[in-house]
């Protein structure tokens, strides 16, 4: 379960929290780091004295320029945030993200993204939107903001808990027939395919977009969508396309 | 519930370290620091940095000789710990600590101390027979090490969100009959007398002491003694001291 975990941390502008998350992820058995478009240098004096002993997550870290790039194998999609923005998204606590692992990873397929934000500035709506649920780390309100490596700590000692629960009660092999989660980049493809049609029949102005697509982000990603389910929702939406174009004169 | 908890670190060498305690502690609603030898500057440009606005608690911090100074109104005191070492302590994990505080700090005098050791070795054997029980962090067993502020943090993370579920759970006043517990100096003060005793009384060589104390700490700790038993077996140890002095000639 904790080899399908990746965690992301997207602009991190600090060298030593690069390295202060390697060390808490490498503690909690997590090792799959990715770091989309890092405003520091990765392998630094820095990053590598505070990894104390974990600097290989740092070497082996991949490094990706979107973050639809660094989680496009993902099926679970998991953004750290603070309390809910302009519009509501699953909400899950710590605890109850890491309940929900064992079930997340179980697919054949499945792979598991935990994103973290800027240091000063956390994670865009843009990014946000991109995400199947949002984690939020209860904290003293009068003073919310947890370090980087702090924030990451807290979750994977979550996911490391509840994976050694799983260990102390009988395996699920889970049912055969599984279909497998779509990827985040299937999905990806299918909210690009969507808008645009959207837009090409009217229905959609992407100039006035009165979160339209905001709202169907969260509705598709909480269904969890099959590859056969997205194939059927981009056949309809190919369909769409063929059957609003201005015929040829 | 969490303002009678207080973070105690002994001997941290690194100021950077306390700042983010510091940081770590406020973050989940945490006030009381306490620092035992430290062996850097408490307010230094890095405690500053590292604490991001919390180094109020680095100006309240009260700075102690030794542990039992930092703990002697305290009638809980938790070690964190490795592994058990020579001798088995009751061990906690920061969930069942934290599920326990509730009740830890019903009483009118209750504070519970989070004791953590030296960034390099952690707690001394003879510190972590001070404490009632030991709680272990669950890591990774080939890269075990949490940095200070980590440890910190998943710990006091535990006790913020027992006392947030304690918040949603109908109160328990507590039964008005409460005797209180000993405090750690009630019990300090009477391990230095049970020690001298039975020295006295020749059951005790300090010389070859083959655990005896550790093992009758342990017993009393695990028993939570209450201030009137602590006069009882206080009084015991007068009378055989009396009774086991050479009768003057």
């Amino acid at each position: 379960m904790l080899t399908r975990l990746r965690t992301v941390l997207i602009g991190t502008s600090h060298a030593g929290n690069i390295g202060g998350v390697a060390r808490a992820m490498h503690n909690m058995g997590l090792d799959d780091l990715a770091l989309v478009a890092p405003r520091s240098s990765v392998i630094h004096q820095d990053s590598i004295s505070r990894a104390s002993g974990a600097d290989h997550l740092l070497h082996s870290a991949r490094i990706s320029p979107t973050l639809d790039d660094a989680v496009a194998d993902c099926t679970f999609v998991v953004g750290a945030s603070a309390r809910s923005r302009t519009l509501p998204w699953p909400m899950l606590s710590p605890r109850a993200l890491a309940a929900r692992l064992p079930e997340e990873t179980r697919q054949p397929n499945a792979r598991v993204a935990l994103v973290f934000g800027r240091e000063d500035s956390g994670l865009t709506n843009d990014e946000l939107q991109r995400c199947h649920a949002h984690v939020h780390i209860p904290t003293n309100p009068d003073f919310s903001s947890l370090n980087l490596a702090a924030a990451v700590q807290v979750v994977a000692y979550e996911c490391r808990t509840a994976w050694l629960e799983r260990q102390a009660t009988p395996a699920d092999d889970g049912s055969a027939d599984d279909a497998g989660l779509a990827t985040h980049a299937d999905l990806e493809r299918y909210f690009a395919h969507l808008e645009q049609t959207l837009t090409a029949v009217g229905f959609h102005d992407p100039d006035k977009p009165r979160q339209l697509m905001a709202r169907l982000r969260r509705l598709y990603l909480r269904a969890r969508l099959e590859p056969l389910e997205i194939n059927i929702l981009r056949g309809i939406l190919t369909a769409t396309d063929k059957a609003s174009r201005p015929p040829r004169s």
